[in-house]
């Protein structure tokens, strides 16, 4: 990662957090861009005695806010989410988004399934007029084999995600993930809709009619776009 | 269950296991009416030296055949299953069924997805013009209060389904199920379509577009039929 990407991170990230106000419900979404939002809010709680409560979309997150004086709660343990911050890995024009790369992707959706309000904040590499990148499925382990060989059939390319001992990993759900490799994702409302009824798809990583603002770093600064 | 229901799984479990052929792989559900299937099964391998395969839809699926002497695979180590027996809690006129009475709709429902056949085998009292009984559903823990909560909204009249000791019952594939009580279902595949897009679920016992015959056991005898 250039050290631009950094500062594009760091900078989106704060920014996000500032959307969090006294007394919020907040959704903490995974990854690198979303560790800047739990600094920046690790330290509105320190500095200015910021009260909130997070759901965690990871157990990674979960470990990461509590350190930081975020008190944390199970998405079944409040009454309703007010606003979630999250990543994603890419984000197209027609404010669909990838996630999943970190694994996450199950939590990721069931906490913005359930968040009144939802932000997006990136680093300006992630945006792209059009989905191109490869599209993470969690799935449940029994049929997986099978379920493999119909991706292939339908030439969506699919591979393992294997864990550093070659092992397929597990997602928190203790799921399998594969990974699509789709060239280019035309109308992710479709293909999202062919996968979720494909038996044995927990969930997939586009998320569609999820995002109500996008935050954005770029070298210039932080741009914010409302969704329509 | 009256001694005439017992009669007319036994006189269907049995006619359905004949249209089992010699060299197949054969997907085994679950249920009173498939433990008939199972037994007929054994006695082919037995007395008619039948070579089949057969693949569980539950864990005590795997375990009752395979003390019969029916050599049992997963779903994943089989290149492609030929047929696949199974019960329903209800069928309704239009070939739509609920299945998952006895918790197993997850995996009963990737067997089928995976079977180039499908016969559903069941006593007279399970046909009904429409679907009308209490409708299970499998979905993630992360997150089920909150689902149970949509549900009610919905006005579903969701009920947890809880084991002897009052703890939510787990799947084998480790997940909670919740049973929805609607009245009367119109739409099978709309109402399908609808809970599958809720994040969250993973499954739900609506089966639609997934059979092929129907073999019903009644006081008079055994009733085949043929889906469109």
């Amino acid at each position: 990662m250039s050290s631009s990407q950094d500062l594009q991170k760091i900078i989106a990230g704060r920014r996000a957090a500032d959307f969090v106000q006294d007394g919020m419900v907040v959704g903490i979404g995974s990854g690198s861009t979303i560790a800047q939002v739990i600094t920046a809010l690790g330290e509105r709680v320190a500095n200015e005695n910021l009260k909130i409560v997070g759901v965690p979309t990871s157990e990674k997150t979960r470990r990461n806010a509590a350190k930081l004086g975020i008190p944390m709660y199970n998405v079944d343990d409040v009454d309703k989410i007010d606003l979630t911050i999250d990543g994603a890995d890419q984000i197209s024009d027609d404010f669909s988004a990838i996630k999943g790369g970190g694994a996450a992707l199950l939590w990721e959706k069931i906490v913005a399934f359930n968040s009144r309000e939802n932000i997006w904040v990136v680093d300006s590499s992630k945006r792209v007029p059009k989905l191109n990148q490869y599209l993470p499925v969690e799935i449940i382990p029994y049929g997986s084999d099978q379920l493999f060989k119909r991706f292939t059939a339908d030439g969506f390319h699919p591979t393992w995600r294997l864990d550093q001992n070659g092992n397929p990993v597990r997602t928190d759900s203790a799921n399998y993930l594969i990974d699509l490799h789709i060239p280019v994702i035309e109308n992710p409302r479709d293909l999202g809709q062919e996968l979720i009824n494909m038996v044995g798809v927990v969930e997939h990583g586009l998320f569609t009619d999820v995002v109500n603002r996008v935050v954005i770093g770029s070298d210039d600064g932080v741009e914010i776009i409302e969704a329509p």
